[in-house]
């Protein structure tokens, strides 16, 4: 890795700044170039085929013209279903979320028996499930689709989401006693749910351990890049430009809350179709 | 109009079904095909030029490849943003739901102040107040967004959805009065909103009229269209073809809690883009 990298981070929209949140406090010596598809979201209802293509047009555009050499897919849904296909069309190294949610899930769990919460989409393509289950993790995965509107709503400590999220977790530790499992770690298995982390830490069971796939893939990403942790520190205004295919309005004025500090302004492009 | 008259019907998702329902109880003696542009929503985040380039592809998919001699569009960001372009692209009668809903919310309205709740998209548009100011009503819009995601995991007669459109309804009060407006009616602005609808007028002050775009458009059909009174009705089963651009089974599962009885094989149908 040279002395101030540039790493790539990819998400269909702008929800992966979480994890490129977590990569600025891990890796703070980095650039960043983000891109959110956001023309093109959501990736969730599309094929395989088409998330394939839409990802790779993606990766290709932070590696071609922006000089990413590491790349990050801060996107649970292209992490599911187009991870091979971005590696196949970069020559850099590529770091997908689900892997590491479910090798941290792996550390934190004595039972063996985990659950995960993630949008529709994501647990339709049952990555979790499968990442934990390499892992020797059993693994329940519930799609909790009102916590992402919530977030962009932000009503991220509002009575009405700790409603939802105790509807959802009732439900699933319900489903998970009724197939005789005994979970003790819970993985948020999407972009968003980071945001919802204090108010998820106080509703879940005394005991239980909350893993956060957003800081799990930074953990992954300073160990799978190897820094030099001598490169000095980017100053945040040059550290990171971020590019949006569509809606950039939202993206500055939402992205903020997932970043936790201003994202200054986001470029406009065009990747076509 | 024929005795047994091709009505197409178009939406970006299948929210629309509440239009096609409405119709259906109108017009029963018509054939309807409807498509929901379900590969390429949400319209909403896109620009005018790509709306229209989206609309008008599936009119004409409804025109050419369908028959239909009529065109309802049943999605109000289509209807907001692309009317023109979908009316200069196809040879037959094109309906909105956006005219109709402030048509019905004037003869409703004693006070000639209207509140109006939809999506941030439509909202974003104005086109709700557009045509409520063409007829000489003042109308307040507010952006709803949790309440679609809320009638999509199926909780429309849930505490939770009556807390959230308590919240939103009264900060939407406490705007109108700050602006010295007096509301009597409420227009319903999205095809989700009906199925929230007794549970919305539950909840509004008493004497406030609830106003549902797709009742009315389904009326303004019924006198645009002329249709002989004479036809008889088509068999259920034959009277409705569906077709969607992607998410097919997603389509089957929640559509017909939108139609309010089963919307039967979905077609999948590829336009492209």
């Amino acid at each position: 890795m040279s002395v101030n990298p540039t790493i790539g981070v990819f998400d269909s929209g702008f929800g992966g700044l979480t994890v490129l949140r977590a990569l600025l406090s891990r890796i703070p010596q980095a650039r960043y170039a983000f891109l959110g598809d956001t023309a093109r979201l959501p990736y969730g209802s599309k094929s395989r085929r088409t998330i394939a293509r839409y990802a790779t047009e993606s990766a290709q555009f932070l590696v071609r013209e922006q000089g990413a050499e590491y790349l990050v897919i801060a996107c649970n849904t292209a992490s599911a279903l187009a991870l091979d296909a971005i590696q196949d069309a970069v020559p850099v190294p590529v770091l997908g979320v689900i892997e590491p949610g479910a090798a941290s899930a792996r550390g934190a769990s004595q039972s063996g028996d985990v659950l995960v919460i993630a949008t529709d989409a994501t647990v339709q393509s049952h990555a979790y499930a499968a990442a934990c289950r390499a892992t020797g993790l059993r693994a329940l995965e519930k799609a909790c689709p009102l916590l992402v509107p919530l977030v962009e709503e932000g009503w991220t400590q509002h009575p009405v989401t700790e409603e939802v999220f105790r509807i959802y977790l009732h439900e699933l530790l319900r489903e998970a006693s009724a197939e005789g499992m005994s979970p003790d770690t819970l993985v948020l298995g999407c972009t968003h749910y980071p945001l919802l982390r204090a108010m998820i830490e106080k509703a879940v069971p005394a005991g239980m351990r909350v893993i956060d796939s957003a800081e799990a893939t930074a953990e992954a990403a300073a160990r799978l890049f190897h820094p030099q942790a001598s490169g000095e520190h980017m100053p945040l205004g040059q550290a990171i430009r971020c590019f949006a295919t569509d809606s950039v309005e939202k993206f500055e004025r939402l992205g903020s809350r997932f970043l936790e500090r201003p994202v200054g302004h986001v470029e406009l492009v065009d990747l076509g179709g």
